[in-house]
């Protein structure tokens, strides 16, 4: 019998989280202030003052609150696969894992860090948090994680997320928070690009700002961010941790790890954890990808720029398309975002970890043959790095090689059905990267002092 | 650190199947024929040898074929949960555990049952099987189970949950299925329902009636039933044996066991390896429940009728609405057929198992409860069995009794939420049991000699 799944049991659940900003060769150049250009902290009414340690912390292992703990037990650990049934249908001498987060309650990772940011934010007092979600997934999460702790919860989904996948918001409702479709005329900055585009599809850089304004104009009310900032990553290292110890029991070590990057969040909890060992020479490649539509890293400049469209959030220091880029509609909505988290740009431009872009007719087909094999539909923006995976076992298959791969699988595509079946009758189509609209976005770009 | 789930690993996986055949107080009343009315076994161009064998055998363990166990492993063993949160929110000193089999690949038991007839299916040399479906959650586990042995599948779906659920559709057509809305017009059956109602919003009778004419039509294919028969409940069985070693892990044994039914596979599964201990003397109560809709145990008799609308499938002791009772559209299409699981009725008889029915406005509200706490959407077959589990839990809380409840969570809602849509924007109704039609049913039970 060859073994299938690498469990662990509760006991042996990480108890801290790592913060990869201890071992940095370099360390992470700090957010600039969007008014005053300097050096700044998140802005402190928009986050909970443990949040902002976090962020700029230095501690290498910071602990996980016991109550979060308790929550994370309810799915967590999570299981390590061995993907028997792909390497056969693929005939390669790879080894392929994969570390699968859609068993968890909101069916992607995003709830490692929605019920840490939630436990935050009621110790600081707040009744309610304001967020934004693209496909969903953190809306999702974020709307577990405050019904989890007792807090309102509300959320700006965008526009064309919100239409094409009706159940994501029914999931939230039913865990009671409020949602809404981005651009809204719930706050001004919508009303604005509403005035300038009523027929405007929004992104997540839009839906960002309208939380931001609606958790800033609110005193009970933090602003909660599924990915990109450093203490976002930091809660989902869990994810790479287990699978390190996971690995162990396997007697594997992966040659390759593979993610998906929209904001960075899946990637980085899965291989930040593995950074140490890179540093210390373990030969380890790591691999980001992302849509060809909205191809932040391997395409865009390494530049500053504000976080969100409306240049209310801070500017960081990151790969960027332009906060006024607005992206083709793909269907992976997680990753249609114009900038990255620092932490994994910072690690790009140190040469520790690379880049690639694939287009959504060559995922999907991949997504269907990892389902056919594995069982499991997975959501369209893990399906990118299954697409990568599936290269890369295929070049073993020519080579002969036997490498070992790990896959951050960051969840199930349950409520993108509506892609599939837009796959399966052959209407999916591929947009072409709009070059132009990156330029003129990049004329935007925030003039920083050195 | 109280512990929240009890996991088993794969060498902990039971490798037979339990027949509780070999422990029956009383031997089950054998099939009638049909159209002789004589005692038979399972129609053989439907079914493989081996599965009809199975289905009257005697044996107490019989082993699981070492390919269907390897597929097993991709999913199993599922979690035992201890339900922590909803204990609390309700304020019970009542112990809640559930088994939870949502964590399929198809979010649900019934890949438990599909992957061994597939299995039994391409030993006995078919290239197809042929299945009906309700809610579409047998539909999507006969899809995938067909998928992982190279087998084509052809799934009648239940008219009102084809329109009600199109992403059931889509997940099976990525597992490679055709699908067809039911009555359709591809089979004999289906085209004389539409042209006595082209309204018809089907049946799961109708679906199985569809089904089986088109595999009584072709060489190449096999029929599949996803509940009822006795080698369908006995797949089942690994859900049972599974939880008891669970619950000795968890130093605990069930007070009550409550499942819902629609068939019985589900709850059959969990509580029919409880059953030597009952004989035993261990006092355990075993539960299920029903719509008050389509109330099969609670409100029908004990008779001869058919398996099927049409009248082709054999004709079994049952408790029955009538074969021609059309049940109204409430959203658990899994729990709308007119008769039970055989065995299922031979224990309510023999008093070892009591039924009860429910209104799907209360299931609902206790599905919205259950998921807030547990972070799980129950689809809406096991919210039936939740909602009982509630009322005992607060029961509990009334007479301070600590009893040990074990709960059948046979599947995910992930697709059923435009059901929890209708319930929390207020729009979803009960459906009074249509008592007249299930009369004028009756009157058409076939007449079977002594």
């Amino acid at each position: 019998m060859e073994q299938t799944k690498f469990i662990l049991n509760e006991q042996e659940m990480p108890t801290s989280w790592y913060n990869v900003q201890a071992d940095l060769p370099e360390p992470l150049p700090p957010l600039r202030h969007p008014v005053t250009k300097e050096p700044t902290i998140l802005p402190p009414p928009l986050f909970p003052a443990s949040l902002n340690e976090q962020e700029h912390s230095k501690e290498r292992y910071i602990e996980i609150p016991e109550e979060v703990q308790n929550i994370y037990r309810m799915w967590r650990p999570t299981i390590l696969h061995r993907a028997h049934r792909l390497e056969k249908a693929l005939d390669t001498p790879a080894k392929i894992f994969y570390k699968y987060e859609g068993t968890s309650p909101a069916g992607s990772h995003k709830l490692n860090t929605a019920v840490a940011q939630a436990y935050y934010g009621k110790q600081a007092g707040a009744k309610r948090l304001a967020t934004e979600t693209g496909a969903g997934q953190w809306g999702s999460a974020l709307s577990m994680g405050c019904a989890f702790m007792g807090l309102e919860c509300k959320v700006y989904m965008v526009k064309v997320s919100y239409y094409q996948k009706p159940y994501r918001r029914v999931l939230m409702e039913t865990f009671g928070a409020t949602v809404v479709p981005s651009p809204s005329t719930e706050t001004e900055i919508g009303r604005r690009i509403l005035a300038e585009d009523p027929e405007s599809t929004g992104s997540l850089g839009i839906a960002i700002s309208e939380a931001v304004e609606d958790a800033a104009g609110r005193d009970d009310t933090f602003y909660s961010l599924g990915s990109v900032l450093n203490h976002v990553l930091m809660h989902q290292t869990i994810i790479g941790q287990e699978a390190k110890k996971q690995m162990e029991k396997a007697d594997a070590y992966p040659d390759i790890i593979v993610g998906c990057i929209g904001g960075g969040s899946n990637f980085a909890g899965m291989f930040l954890p593995f950074v140490p060992d890179k540093l210390k020479g373990q030969k380890v490649q790591i691999v980001c990808v992302e849509p060809e539509a909205c191809p932040t890293v391997t395409k865009g400049p390494y530049a500053w720029d504000y976080g969100d469209v409306a240049g209310m959030a801070p500017i960081a220091r990151m790969y960027t398309l332009g906060h006024a880029f607005v992206p083709p509609p793909v269907h992976a909505g997680g990753l249609r975002y114009h900038g990255m988290a620092p932490i994994v740009c910072h690690l790009v431009k140190l040469g520790l970890i690379e880049a690639r872009a694939e287009h959504q007719v060559a995922v999907f087909k991949s997504a269907v043959d990892f389902a056919r094999a594995e069982g499991i539909i997975p959501a369209p923006e893990p399906a990118h790095a299954i697409k990568v995976v599936i290269d890369e076992a295929l070049k073993c298959k020519e080579s002969g090689e036997k490498k070992t791969i790990l896959l951050a699988l960051s969840g199930h595509g349950h409520f993108d059905l509506a892609a599939y079946d837009e796959y399966l009758s052959g209407n999916l189509k591929d947009y072409e990267f709009p070059k132009e609209k990156m330029e003129a976005a990049l004329a935007q770009l925030p003039e920083v002092p050195a």
